[in-house]
This record gives structure tokens, C-alpha cells and sequence, in this order.
């Protein structure tokens, strides 16, 4: 079902650390599910176009206890670690991988397997006000496939990267691709079939390039994929500076920062996603900016296996593009609001430190605290510049991308009436059970009841 | 109603770091509401025992993806914040404490906006799994009985302190008791009623002799509270070390530590808890230790008000007894769920260091996570041992406090059917969606779908 109108409050960020509100506002709809027109409540023409659309039976109205909020847009998870989510994050990263996570990810050889994961993947982010994402599948060319299409018939708006692991000893024997040739044939290949497919998709459906990380790949591959990101003008996606171990090893192999060689091999660009990146230096930092390369930070992942916090605020002072990932299976949740407060909540971990035995002084990174609004604009419009698509705002010209949340689970005693009181309570206390619609490109793509 | 018998599979910590399973066991409940036997699935007179039950019509039957976990213990929480939950966190404790809290709980005077509260609170602690609750309740004598009446009707088991903030200077002119005297005075009559209410109780109700903490006292006030706990027997709380500012007050105005200080006051003892405590020293912990009194860990407000991380690993080496709490509203969910996950992703951020410009050996303090296992044991067994009572597990002697999980939201990929996984699947994931049913001292207490 495609809307035409859509009356609610709504929250909305379109400038990092401010979020506007607006009671009751009357949003349209274009026929391709694009935000045509705001009216606000004082509005001349707002009472017209409301009775207009309330006699045509065409207007979604929300009750005073729900808000609309834009959908979130998940900017890095591992489609195939859905079935572990939970699992094993007390183990070391290197036993995590070898023991649970490669021999996992090398089921989606079975197509059969991954319908069914992929499935209940896709509905349950969209239950969680996921409208975008953009996910690692495997080194499987038809179960990637797989979830390109279950993304379209979702409704999803899905950026799906069939994975490369070339590199012979980087990579376990059992899953990796067959050759360096073929890796990059499949990726070529996997780029036009998932445009083919998209070409019927009203939400969008996007190939991604998506070398696993240097470490799995061989230059050879690395630099094919950079010149397939050109060729195709495509997103592009890899992990970077994750933890000190990956840091190490990518200076010691191309004798500078994952950043430099990632870059030099052509794949940084405006559409170009880097997962974690705690470590990066500030040179690096202007690399990300000059491209418009944007970070994906998971904070919750990052707690397991970054070693550290990514230093949000620094970043955003350089001038980076950062968004939010929630890094499934390294990350516990589906839920991006459980993101949003784990980002906040270990920015200020960074900023106070956590090690009483030091001195106060000596405990933290002056100056590192996000709050609640700078969270929710990494969910959002962070999530649309990271991926160069009009997404993450509720404004004319966006995707109709929204969820509609209820907060009838927080009884108003009428202790404050702030707005942005509002929001926070709202970010910080809502799960899927508060989610109760959800719309990509105009369409219901979720009820909680259903 | 008073279950006679439930049969499922459940999960309990009788040890720190060590989780038991069950399948599908029988859990007998005697008139009491107290757990008089379990009988394993394969032990000799479980199918008689089923056959009666079944016969009878008094068995409480788990599907196949339910489990059974011990109700949880809440440790710390201040009823009154309820209405504040998630607002303001981003402010300095003063203006938080000025401008949101101490307003707030000055309405209690009322005592009809305590009644609404209070319902809702408890109502929604309950639909979190949490059985048993140690709360502040404000300065006011009515309210803080119409707490502990509360719990009892809501079946809930309640530890209601009447707060004691009696210091002229220490306290805002509004919101003060109105002498020292009257303090002492009302705490004790408090106790008597409270007594006198919950000899109808099945599942208990206690009065706590509740000192806000050492700054909001006067030496007159503290010692006679000291007198009345062991008059009385009682349980004690406050807050104790929490942050930087905190500790540095009480060092100067006793010129000992909180610890000491309040111990000297006799305010330390097996069923005193104390909030917070992250800077206590190693001798502190020893003064803890002497006195079987616990720490009240409170793992997502330390983010927000307490400058560092508890070192639980630390502490708990030193033969502490550590509980955990939400703090409501410096936390800001009712969930011990959201608590226990914070507890270990906390306790790996102090062992791994939050600061990536400091190198790796710099960065934390090594030996200081603890897993899902630790966070269970804390929620649960941890909370029992801080309370002096026979609760947190599931074992014959104890109350029969359990929270009915559903682990449908989890689809079963056939990845793992290990049992500690699937706890920590659960622990993970669960919210109060997924809580079904909630027994109190073998009463339902709550379902979800009422
Ligand atoms: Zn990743
Ligand atoms: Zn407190």
C-alpha cells in the first residue's frame, strides 16, 4: 500500500546536534514514495489539504501518544550472522571467527539456508524502524542474490555486497573464493544483476563492492574492486581499522594505515563505507573527509572487538561523515536505538574514562561526549550522506521513510513538556514491541500487529 | 492465584560464574509460595509426580521455547524519579539533581501523584521480571507507605525506604526533612508500619532505614539511624563513593572515607546496601567484606553521574557482595536486562581501555571483565545474598520468583543448542515483550497480555 498522506508529529535532524519538531505536521506523498510537500499546523492550506485527504480516505493519521521518526539506516551488518546473534562475544575475535563465525557464513552455500535466515533477517530490521541497510552477505554469489531480492520484496531498502576473501592464506581453506579471477568475475557480474533487479524496485536496491578487509584480500583483488567502484560508480564497502591487531598487521604488510592503501587502491569515494575505523590517525581522518568516505561506527560491536571507543566527536571536528552500524553478529541487536544509547553512552565513557585508580584528570579525552541528538542524527540523516541517497530526513525530496512509534508504555505525569525531553525518553526506552508502523518509500512494509 | 507446580526448562546461578541447566524439570511450590522440591526429568518419580499434577489440574506447563529464569532482584532504584525516566541525562549532576530530581520528588507530598506513580512503576518492574525491589522513596512519610502498599497488593516484594535528608546546608530548602529529629523520628515510626503492614505479606515487605547519603545527613542523624538499625535489625541503604565529588566531601568533612564513616555510624551490616561505590579503596572493600554489607552495582547510570566503571572482577576478588540496580532515573530503563548487558560491556571497556591514543598495554586494566554468566549471578544470586533473603534462584528453600522468557522472537537455525549460548542469546535479547508471565513468592504477578 502506497500512502499519500501521513499526518503526525514528527522528529527530524537535519543539521548534527539539532533535531526539529513539529506538532501534528501534514506530510505528502508522491506517487514514487518521495516526500512531495510539508504543511505545519499553522499553515495556511493546512485545514484544506487535511479535509481534502481525510474525505478521499487517503490520510494515515497518527494518535497523540505516537510520534514519526525517520526510518533508521543500519550502515554495516552481517547478513549471514544473524542465526548467532547473542553468541560467543565472550570469546577472543580470532576463536569468535574460526570457531563460530567462517563456519557459519560458509553455510550459505545451501540457498535453501539462507531464504530462510535472510528472511527472518530483513522482516525483524524492519520491525526494529530499519528501512535501509547495507549489509555483508557471503562469498555466494546466489545466496547474495538471495538477499537482494528478499530485500526488494520486503520492501527494504537493501545495498548488498557479495563478500570478497581471496587472499590464499588470509582466508580459512573452506571459505574463501575459489581464485583471485573468479572473485572479481563474480563481483562484475554481481553489480549488473543486482541493477537488473533493481530496475523494478521502487525503494532502491544497490550492488556493493565489498573486499572483506585488507588482510582477506590480495592486492591483486584489492585493486580490480577499486577499478570496478570507477567502471561502475558503485557503493563500496570494508572494514578499516578495527582493532589493534588489524592496525598492526595492514602497516606491516603495505607499510601504511589501512586508510592509504584502502584509498590508493581506488576505494574510497563519496558512496564508499568503512566499518569501526577506532584507530585511524588524523591523516587518515582527511583521507575519509577528501572522499567523502564515510564511517560506519558500532558502538556495541566495538566494546567486543574494537578494544576501544571511535572517537565520535574528534571525527566529526575533522570533518568525517560518520553513520551507525549495528556490526550483527559482533553487535547483540537488531536495534539501532540500542546503538543510538550504547553511542552516547561509551562517548561519555570516553570522555570520563573508566579506570578510578587514576587521577580524575588523567582518566579521559576532554571534550569526546555526543548526546541523544547527535546519536539520532547518525541514525538517520548520517545513514543518507554515508550512502549518498536522500534518506534519513523527513523534508521534501526524501525518501517517505518513516516509523511510527508509540509511547504509550511512558505514562505522562506531566512532569515536563520539552520536545527534546520527549525525544530522549523516546530513544531511550523504545524496542520493536513500541514500533507500530513502519513505511519505505511510502509503503507499509510493517505492523506490530501482523 | 498460588501455582501448586510449573514445569519447564530453566537456568539458574547457585554459584558466581557458573550457570545450571535443566530441562524440562518439575518445580513443586508448597503453600507458602517457597519451592519445596524440583524433580529432574530423568529421576524416578517425575512422570508420577507429572500425572498427579496434571490430574489434578495445578500444573503450569513451558513450551518448548519458553525457559524459566529466577525473578530478578533490583537493588537500586528510586521510585519517584519513574516519571523523569531518560530526560536530562545529558546535564551536570548538580543541575540534574536541582532543576530535575529534587523538584520532583518534592511532589510527593502528594500523595494522589504518589499513587499514580507508584502503580505504574511497579506495575512495569513487574513486566520487566523484577520480583523483588529496593527502593528510595522520598522524604515523605505517606507516600513512601503508599509505596510499600503498593508492592504488597501488586505482589511484588518491596524494600521501601523513607529517605532522610536532614542536613540544613546539604539540601534544597524545598525538600529537606524538617529537623533532624523529626527525621529520626518518622524512620522509626516508618519501620513499625511498614512491619505492621507486611504481616499479611505473603511474599514480604521491608522497611529500609534510608540515609540519601552522607552529604544530606547530619552526624546527629546518621548515628541515630545507625542505633535504629541494630534496634531494629533492619535493612539499611544509601549511596556510597559513587563519584569523584562524592568521595572528595566525605574525605574532607570526616576526614575518613564514605566507607569507614558510614560503617562507623553503624549503618554497615548483612542487609545493608550501598549504591554505587566506585572509588572505595581496598580497605574499603575489606570494611564491606567484615560487614557482609554489598555494593548496589548500578552499571548504566555510573555511565551517566559516575565518572568511571565499577571494578566488579576487582572487587568481587575481594570477597564482596555485589548486587545489581537500575537507579532509576539516572538510569534510564526499568530493565535489569539492559543492566546485566551494561555490566559486562562496561567491565570490558575497564579492562580494554576506551582511549585508541594511548597504546594497547596503557589502555586498561587488564583482569577486569566479567561474561553473561557473572551479570546473571548478579541480577539473581547476587541480589539475594545483598538482601539476606532466600530468593534468586530456582532451588528448594527458596521463593518461587520466576519470569516465563519466550524465545520465539529467536528464530532456531539449528546453528547451536548449546545451553550457556542460548542464555546468552536470551540475555541478550530479551525485553519485556518477550516476558510472559511473571511469578512472586508462587503467585502470578504478571502476564503479558493483560
Ligand atoms: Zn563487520
Ligand atoms: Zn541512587
Amino acid at each position: 500500500m502506497q500512502i499519500q498522506a501521513i499526518k503526525g508529529s514528527f522528529f527530524t535532524s537535519p543539521v548534527y546536534g539539532e533535531v526539529n519538531f513539529h506538532d501534528n505536521a501534514l506530510i505528502e506523498v508522491d506517487r514514487h514514495g518521495v516526500i512531495s510537500d510539508i504543511l505545519f499546523k499553522d499553515q495556511s492550506g493546512y485545514q484544506e489539504a487535511l479535509a481534502h485527504y481525510r474525505h478521499q480516505e487517503q490520510l494515515v493519521e497518527l494518535s497523540p501518544d505516537q510520534y514519526l521518526l525517520p526510518g533508521f539506516i543500519d550502515t554495516h551488518i552481517h547478513a549471514p550472522q544473524w542465526p548467532q546473534l547473542g553468541v560467543a562475544l565472550d570469546r577472543p575475535l580470532n576463536e569468535w571467527l574460526e570457531q563460530h563465525t567462517f563456519p557459519l557464513e560458509a553455510k550459505y552455500a545451501n540457498l535453501e539456508f539462507a531464504h530462510t535466515v535472510y528472511t527472518d533477517l530483513v522482516e525483524q530490521l524492519l520491525a526494529h524502524g530499519t528501512t535501509t541497510a547495507l549489509y555483508f552477505a557471503t562469498i555466494h554469489m546466489e545466496a547474495s542474490l538471495e538477499l537482494a531480492k528478499i530485500c526488494a520484496e520486503k520492501g527494504q531498502r537493501g545495498l548488498v555486497g557479495k563478500v570478497v576473501m581471496d587472499h590464499p592464506t588470509g582466508n580459512p581453506d573452506y571459505y574463501r573464493d575459489e581464485s583471485t579471477e573468479k572473485a572479481i568475475a563474480d563481483t562484475e557480474d554481481f553489480i549488473k544483476k543486482v541493477r537488473q533487479m533493481a530496475e523494478t524496485v521502487p525503494q532502491g536496491l544497490y550492488p556493493v563492492i565489498t573486499p572483506r578487509f585488507a588482510p582477506s584480500c590480495t592486492d591483486q583483488a584489492l585493486a580490480a574492486l577499486g577499478q570496478l567502484a570507477t567502471k561502475y560508480q558503485c557503493h563500496v564497502q570494508s572494514h578499516c581499522s578495527e582493532g589493534q591487531w588489524e592496525h598492526d598487521v595492514t602497516a606491516e604488510r603495505f607499510g601504511k594505515t589501512d586508510t592509504q592503501a584502502l584509498a590508493d587502491f581506488g576505494l574510497f569515494g563519496p558512496k564508499s563505507v568503512m566499518a569501526h575505523c577506532n584507530f585511524i590517525s588524523d591523516e587518515d581522518a582527511k583521507i575519509f573527509r577528501k572522499h567523502q568516505t564515510a564511517v560506519a561506527h558500532c558502538p556495541i560491536s566495538n566494546v567486543y572487538f574494537a578494544n576501544s571507543v571511535l572517537p565520535v566527536r574528534h571525527l566529526k571536528d575533522l570533518g568525517v561523515e560518520i553513520a551507525l552500524g549495528t556490526d550483527i553478529s559482533a553487535g547483540y541487536t537488531p536495534s539501532l536505538y540500542e546503538n543510538m544509547r550504547q553511542a552516547v553512552m561509551s562517548s561519555r565513557q570516553l570522555e570520563e574514562g573508566v579506570d578510578t585508580s587514576l587521577p580524575a584528570s588523567k582518566r579521559g579525552v576532554v571534550h569526546s561526549r555526543i548526546g541523544m541528538n547527535e546519536a539520532f542524527y547518525l541514525a538517520t540523516t548520517g545513514g543518507g550522506e554515508a550512502l549518498d541517497l536522500a534518506i534519513g530526513q523527513i523534508a521534501p525530496g526524501y525518501a517517505c521513510d518513516l516509523q511510527v512509534v508509540s509511547t504509550s508504555h511512558n505514562k505522562d505525569f506531566a512532569v515536563f513538556s520539552d520536545e527534546e525531553h520527549i525525544l530522549h525518553r523516546l530513544l531511550y526506552s523504545t524496542n520493536s514491541d513500541n514500533i507500530e508502523a513502519v513505511y519505505c518509500q511510502g509503503r507499509l512494509v510493517h505492523t506490530k500487529n501482523n
